[in-house]
């Protein structure tokens, strides 16, 4: 069976889109740390990564942008997850017999106003499904974890309340990425390039501009610092069809004129939409 | 005297940036967080705010971005700081005799290199001026942390190693807000703004069009997610000239031809940088 490795325990958000992106055929190699992921893919220990890469509500991921230029990884796939959160505790105890709440700071914000009415005790933890993992490690009687329902179910633990985040409207959008390139037969393709731009007056115009005067669709600009560059940056811009596309190959011919440097992680199927 | 908060402790890098600023002349109100130093400008209990709001090496900071279009302030200046970490200790102990050592996950980053070759264990704290300041509750004498040199000066602490980071080219621009406009002489200025963009093809390139079309020049661009629309953005960007500029005036008014909403930060005197 082939393996995806993923940062966080097993039960982690990234676990779920694996699964959901392979069909549920897939091994998962957890990690703990962004880097593992990467580092353990190009090592051969997992022929896949699958890291979030943006959050609707959060924003992007600089550690996972970084990475992917760091890494000479190449995109195979995404895919979108709609983020739900449980209250689960080691028994089935009462909201009101809980005195403690572990979860990942941005967790625990998610659910900010269901915390508000609860009589506890918030305590921030390293990783979601990493405090269910470590749950009996607490005072568990009076404890319980914010994580995925899949947790619950790894762990042996009881869902004490469901979906509990703020807003519905919270997806997370996660990349599958290896060091291979592969034709893949797409029927809604995406592709990501990452750019960087002479110093020229209305630079990022004239960037943006190979891609407009083609009618290529660009659906999410992110930029990242370049080291050793204060103040200048990099540009990943995410674009509606294949790298093969006439168009497309002409945009990048066109951008080299006016980059430094241009890299590109390949095309990919966009992704579908999954309830966690 | 005039008062500025800072999210952090005393000897925080925005405390050192805020009297840099203000030339001294400034009492430093510290805050818990940074909706804590938006509130406290907001109340009255601070005159200004003194906020990070991105880093050359980790790039833009989400939260203060978001604070700033919640809360309806205006940016009165900008500053840049050179960021310098310290190895500091209660005593003066030599670098083999430390086993613990404390900071903020950031500064404990940028500083690896250094820490990789000390035979110590690596503590992630809340805060890099706030470890200074607790550094008596910890193990004392064999323990260490990574902050400023005022931080040392303040809690009355010693340097055992100065300039530990990684990288020197790590600045942090830091914005100085408040509630009012005022009306400033700017002999250097920029403009910050934000737009939420209609749906329509090529919205992006259109938008950065009315700048590029009147020789503005765009030196920062953020983008950040809107909630309850998942993976659709509002831009921030930083323009070189006056709002009272006929030229940054008609980009506005072009723009609003195709936004859904525009916020207008204001304008202020472009940084400039100093050492920490």
């Amino acid at each position: 069976m082939i393996k995806a490795a993923i940062q966080g325990e097993r039960g982690a958000f990234s676990e779920i889109a694996a699964k959901k992106y392979f069909d549920d055929n897939i091994e998962i190699l957890p990690c703990y740390s962004f880097d593992k992921v990467f580092s353990s893919v190009k090592s051969g220990d997992a022929e896949y990564g699958v890291i979030p890469i943006e959050n609707s509500l959060y924003g992007s991921i600089f550690e996972t942008y970084d990475l992917l230029l760091t890494y000479d990884f190449k995109i195979q796939g995404e895919i979108n997850l709609q983020i739900n959160h449980h209250l689960i505790a080691a028994e089935q105890i009462s909201l009101n017999e809980i005195k403690n709440v572990y979860s990942h700071p941005q967790a625990l914000g998610q659910c900010s106003e269901f915390l508000k009415n609860l009589d506890a005790k918030i305590i921030p933890a390293y990783d979601t499904a990493g405090s269910a993992k470590n749950l009996l490690n607490y005072d568990y009687q009076y404890s319980a974890v914010i994580a995925s329902k899949e947790a619950a179910e790894i762990y042996n633990l009881k869902i004490i309340k469901s979906g509990i985040q703020n807003n519905e409207e919270n997806f997370t959008r996660f990349l599958i990425i290896n060091s291979e390139k592969f034709n893949k037969e797409l029927t809604s393709p995406k592709t990501t390039i990452a750019f960087e731009l002479k110093s020229i007056p209305g630079a990022l115009f004239k960037a943006l501009s190979v891609f407009a005067l083609r009618d290529i669709d660009l659906v999410k600009i992110e930029s990242r610092p370049i080291p050793q560059k204060p103040f200048q940056y990099r540009f990943y811009v995410d674009l509606i069809g294949n790298e093969n596309d006439e168009a497309i190959k002409n945009s990048i011919s066109h951008l080299e004129e006016i980059s430094l440097s241009i890299k590109n992680f390949g095309s990919y199927q966009a992704g579908n939409t999954f309830k966690s």
